[in-house]
């Protein structure tokens, strides 16, 4: 399996740390509990709740992103209730209808598909805003027949979002301060929250995550970690028994431990933001380089991902040396495409990246 | 995490075979493919249709065994239909209601619980009968209201059982025989298998499995891989789209290459054989070692779990010096306890084990 | 559609009592507001919580006694709990998996099908007993492992039973306890209720049920309405939004007042109560005569369905002149029948019975 | 209850046409079997396959709407399937989640809520069209991502809309041979359809409809039935057992002649297509009234729903003498409202209905 072309196409292309694999090494004939209930699940929570700085909160490890989502909108779900999300949301549009699996509806909010025209990429795509949620729910509650419609019982926002962009302090308070207004919970997606922490351009923390949001996640598999990923409820959770709610989705590894001591390395000594640190010099790199050659930025995305416009021809004459992520079709001779850096990626790569491009 | 007392309280306590890590090190800049669309995937895959004689088999890794009875039984399941287990299946019992999550109901078969008292141990205890299955679904469509009930449409067994007995050639071919004889596919789970496989008392090989049943799973968490399982459908999936089942269930691994060589690595120079086979070695060891010094089988297991009763006073003393597996209280001055062997014990750990017994 | 044989098959073979048809024709050109809002709703409602004495009652009207379980048991559990019933329970065998469907397994207790041995009939078949529901919810937090299981978090049972017997006040008042003291709703299936609480040898009274239970269905279906059952939360829902689970569940009718109306005249002039009498005394006679007759009773039920056990000559006998339900084979040379009677069997059709007896 | 005022708030305030109440008292008495067994259940429905000309269809009677949407919608998917329907569809706004509830994603087409501002009003508001349909379902199966998306497994559509337009023959002939070029069913959703059938803008017939869709319902609740929808597969359902899926959806009514001879008595005599034909009359003239008194028409409704605007003092003062039905606030001082006639509507009521406006 040699001679592979290097590859742009995602963020979830290599292993792990080596830190991690290390130490997986290390405590392999450890006899550990299992099901998240050893030293090192309380050890990595505890480090987190200390970054945190929520003392109270519950923190739970789990596998992957879609099966994050799902467990955790069902958490926080009444049967009779659906989640608020962007259209271009991932539980709206990438993952088989695992919500709707669960018996939740996935109410869509905004411009319907209209961003790409109106909206000015690089800062809002993929994003909802506070005065579209508080429309849609005061517009709910307004409705003569509300009891015949899907109760928005929580709002799911990505952060960063699966085009890259990212919120402000001020647009994630305000978005908080609707929720809080309607009683509603309010849920970050954060598969690549690392790349977002880190962005230059961002001056949201995890501590305002944790102020802010009611539930969020911390990605592993995009971000270092072999797979995985850490819930937290910053003022813990509100139902008695969240561990048969995880069982019940397939959700709950036997051998938890693995998780908590991945998380327990990635949040030791600064590695996970200083490896999300990487990804982001990387992209800015890889962004410079692009403006330079004169490549049209599809979004001005601040983080990890980097969305161009290529001729189709140019494509074809790509696809002999690198692999990149198509996005989409944007009209008969151009294509959009993502190229991703990651935790990994070494100058190296995107000098020889550039050459190519 | 010192000076931990040895444990025999399960068979998923330890990491993975060493030579997984060194492959995960080894691979683990390489750039592969998300979603188990990779080499290595079909690489087991590959490896695991040849030792199972199944070219036209369809192979898919998931991550552990409730999320694999879930999916698995779903893409079985017409919506009317429920899946026939034994009252100790784990799906009957301990899986948090997965499968009724699912909107599927366990039909369970078996004398009720009564198997303590009249089963032989070691013999039949969580196991089903073909006769008793072949009785309830000819009874169910014999009674005039069946369609107002639970259509039998799939039939769930394990191998080894809960209880670590095993089904015999004969057994599993009459069971088989009365699935087809009303067209009910038959799901073999084998969180165990390595284990049932190896057992000296055993004369089923892992071609008469895939002979016999529809669908079955390679355990891989409780045999020698970090987590994992590898589910075989002999004869293909029935349905058109397998992965968004799985994706709907959060179920498919976005570095699914990870599942995939730690199977190839399994399945490469017998060594998922070699280790299973290992951890029955000790447990004959172990049983005889317990035999000489007059404990009681509560079941004459012939795989890696083995069950004895102890009396109250012995196992605080037993506390003190070994962690192992609490069963249920069997009277009020007597405890059943299991101590589990697996691909990793070693000589001395049963040595060391029997001077505290 | 001539000369029908006389049937006794069971309770919901005829019509509507004819002052509720009059009643339909009184007010059919009468405008009224739909999905229950109306004042027929109001109207029976109030005069349910009057007759129960619980003015803070909820009352809703279903169209059917499946719909109605799964939508009552669905408003008491949360997503990780099941429901505890009888293996006889309607629930765990006859209505096609609706709990399931709707993601809840349904518990069974009891002596798993020997109570046909082992139980006095006429006592005690279809119950369950406080002692084995305590033993049951006691053994489940005792359950070392019960995160990995379904928790009980509603009690069912049928009042008449599926088998015609009745709680005593003392059983009800004992089951009521054990559920009070783990903080689990019980919830009673009155598809029957009238013909239970007109029973001679009943000591349970509506009020009784009223304070004992948590929810309890007014069947109206087998007892004098055309379809219908009115649930009643003697102390109200638990929950914010009843209205939407109920549209959810397709159990919504658009001419709601349909139903207010019929328990409205079923709930004036004591008729529900009246009519219901009419069916145990006509029961009371056939049993009397059946008794004369010589026949086997398979059950001593004290309510409107008789169990007979019948040679199969008989049988073939009886094929020619009446209708009756079909219930169990009981021996190679005997089976089980039901004999039912209704709201509005009369005495001449006893008495032609009792002819062809 | 005297003096209500005069309703044109819905086509669901009335009982029955006059004709069933007479069939269902000379009926009340006789003995009929259950859950949809019975003669009259098999007359309707051999009724509507004559006129429909589907000899080898399959007809099923259920108690309303919502039930009927999420029962059908359940038969026709696979797990991993949802419906396309319009924005404005019945399933996508005002079930409270019923699909959702049945685990599948309503998948939403159409120009997003831009209908308002672009589309001609009573030409295509409420409506899809081929094209849409055809796009979505190529860019779907284009997407090279769509197995981690829901796929395309039934389309819905109602006609008449919710809004009372109409498909012509042409509109409908091509989504369905869009449905039949994707392998994809398509459903009818007829609440209202005899309204539709009988306007005389449309050249649509019932046999056009079950030529042309795989399955529809034909409503009774707004169309002179005490409740009720007859669902139509004109070609037989496509699996083996619908009775269990109906019981398990709480949609079996135990007294399912009730349906059956509604039914049966709409569809004799043309009785069903009569006194859909006098709403669409009393609808032409309450329309021509609302003209010639100047009232702006928000949507040019053929069927019997009209759609008026009104400003907001217009609308205190019909607040006193009639009741409509509320449907959306058109600016600071205007508002819509639906006035719909029905089977029932006698000329002196639009005449009534015209001094008040």
């Amino acid at each position: 399996m040699m001679d592979r072309k290097i590859s742009f196409s995602s963020d979830y292309t290599k292993g792990a740390h080596p830190r991690i694999l290390e130490r997986l090494s290390e405590t392999n004939f450890e006899q550990i509990d299992g099901y998240g209930t050893d030293e090192y699940c309380k050890s990595a929570a505890d480090k987190i709740k200390e970054i945190c700085e929520c003392p109270e909160g519950d923190v739970f490890f789990l596998a992957g992103g879609t099966q994050t989502n799902q467990t955790v909108i069902d958490m926080l779900l009444k049967p009779y209730e659906g989640v608020v999300a962007a259209k271009t949301g991932h539980i709206s549009v990438h993952e088989a209808g695992a919500i709707e699996f669960s018996g939740h509806k996935v109410l869509n909010i905004g411009n319907c598909g209209e961003e790409k025209d109106t909206l000015k990429y690089g800062d809002n795509i993929g994003k909802i805003s506070a005065s579209e949620l508080d429309r849609f729910v005061a517009g709910f509650y307004d409705d003569a027949n509300h009891e015949h419609m899907v109760f928005p019982g929580a709002v799911y926002i990505s952060h960063p979002t699966e085009y890259g962009t990212l919120y402000t302090r001020k647009e994630l308070s305000d978005i908080s301060a609707v929720c809080k207004k309607y009683g509603v919970p309010l849920f970050l997606d954060g598969a690549r929250l690392g790349y977002g922490l880190m962005s230059k351009r961002s001056d949201v923390t995890i501590r305002d995550i944790a102020e802010l949001v009611d539930v969020f996640y911390i990605g592993g598999t995009k971000v270092g970690a072999l797979f995985g990923e850490a819930v937290v409820f910053p003022r813990g959770t509100r139902i008695a028994h969240p561990v048969p709610v995880i069982k019940q989705h397939g959700a709950l590894l036997a051998k938890g431990w693995i998780l908590g001591l991945m998380f327990d390395t990635l949040f030791t000594d600064n590695l996970y933001f200083d490896i999300s640190k990487n990804a982001i010099e990387m992209a800015d790199l890889l962004r410079e380089g692009l403006r330079n050659k004169g490549y049209e930025l599809f979004i001005d995305s601040p983080t990890n991902q980097q969305f161009i416009v290529v001729t189709n021809e140019k494509l074809k004459e790509l696809d002999k040396n690198i692999r990149y992520g198509f996005w989409e079709k944007k009209d008969e001779g151009h294509t959009v495409i993502r190229l991703a850096t990651d935790w990994a990626t070494k100058k190296e790569d995107i000098d020889r990246l550039m050459k190519y491009l």
